[in-house]
């Protein structure tokens, strides 16, 4: 399983995931679910993944190696001109793959179909963000859903939903960020510890924060605590029904 | 779709359902999801229903029609000597309907699949609850697991985690599962107002609370008002991430 969030704020993109990956409950391991392309003073670019990890591997490195090797004629993550065109590249090289490794079945269906979120800023554009489907279509976060989730998404969802503010500070946002995962990682064993930060000030084209929040982080464990005491202290304090 | 939840606390049996169906969001009605049946002094028995409506209807007329067609040779939920005998009735008419519409299907495959969460007391027994699968098959609440769920489960799961005490009064629980409803109603627009509320207070063999908060519900509606806000000061009064 997966829990991954990016959030579209007025300050920048901010990008949590988790690293836990199972085939299987006896078969559970750490890889690390973001990928990045930065080219200071032209594009800062982040991308998380969720499903299958042969295929969201082989896309990234795909990805990789394409950018690297100049092909003047199709855009690449590097070479592309927009972030439409990036997630373009992005959702084509997961179709692609996707198709390659089970051809009869629609990729939605697929046990190798994987979902990415895609985040970045490219030349003078606004900061961007995207939910890639296995299909290699996508939809574009706006004013009104300012934020992408992918993997396990429901317990994390209903603070997000009623917190986030496109206003807010990134501090605030990892703060918010936290909170979600905590409920999700005390719900679903597939999700948990270490999770990976990442951040993308607006127009500063680069990742300012690469920051990794390991199982024994005083800062999310403080945050896991307090969060656990004050809901159970704002419950105590709503009425209790009266029959 | 549905979110049903039942506690097994120390002073008896609480159940809740909400009332919307939808054969997709252009199809929406409302539909009460709670069947009981009581015998004063010797039993009292709730059922909730989630899943298909043809089969969870039609599950729950077999029981009263049995119930009251009286064959002495085989138990019926009326006449069930335990709470495991009256989950046995329950899951074997289940299956017996889920197998009847959709014969080639597994049952947890089916599109007419059901599951149901049986609760109550009958005779000397202690109160007892339990889950019953699409299959007829079925688990019971413990000490460890003292609630089940059923439907869109995910939303309001967090919070009853955390603050679910068996020995908390039925005001209590109320108000717990009014704040679980509000974090799922407020998500899945196939979960809505009006909630049923059903409660079994242990060795007294009776339903005492039948209630339905409508939408309206100036209860239900104070606790979501006051619970949003304090889940806001309290995800403000938890210090900021420093980067």
């Amino acid at each position: 399983m997966t829990y991954c969030v990016a959030l579209k704020l007025d300050r920048g993109l901010v990008f949590m995931s988790d690293t836990r990956s199972n085939a299987g409950v006896d078969d559970i391991s750490q890889v690390l679910k973001v990928n990045s392309w930065e080219v200071p003073g032209d594009r800062a670019i982040v991308l998380l993944s969720a499903g299958n990890l042969a295929t969201t591997q082989t896309v990234a490195s795909l990805l990789d190696e394409r950018a690297h090797a100049a092909d003047p004629l199709s855009p690449s993550i590097l070479t592309a001109h927009s972030m439409f065109q990036a997630a373009t590249v992005v959702g084509n090289t997961l179709r692609e793959v996707v198709t390659s490794i089970s051809p009869l079945i629609p990729p939605s269906a697929s046990p190798f179909g994987a979902t990415f979120i895609l985040g970045g800023q490219v030349g003078t554009e606004a900061p961007r963000l995207f939910l890639i489907y296995p299909e290699g279509n996508f939809i574009e976060a706006g004013d009104d859903n300012p934020f992408f989730q992918s993997g396990e998404t429901k317990y994390g969802r209903p603070m997000l939903v009623r917190a986030l503010d496109r206003a807010m500070t990134f501090e605030a946002a990892v703060k918010l960020l936290c909170v979600s995962f905590d409920s999700t990682i005390r719900a679903n064993a597939g999700v948990d510890l270490p999770i990976d930060l990442r951040v993308i000030p607006a127009n500063e084209h680069r990742i300012s924060e690469k920051r990794r929040f390991e199982r024994d982080d005083p800062y999310f464990n403080r945050v896991s605590r307090e969060w656990s005491k004050a809901l159970n202290e704002a419950l105590s304090l709503l009425p209790d029904f009266n029959f």
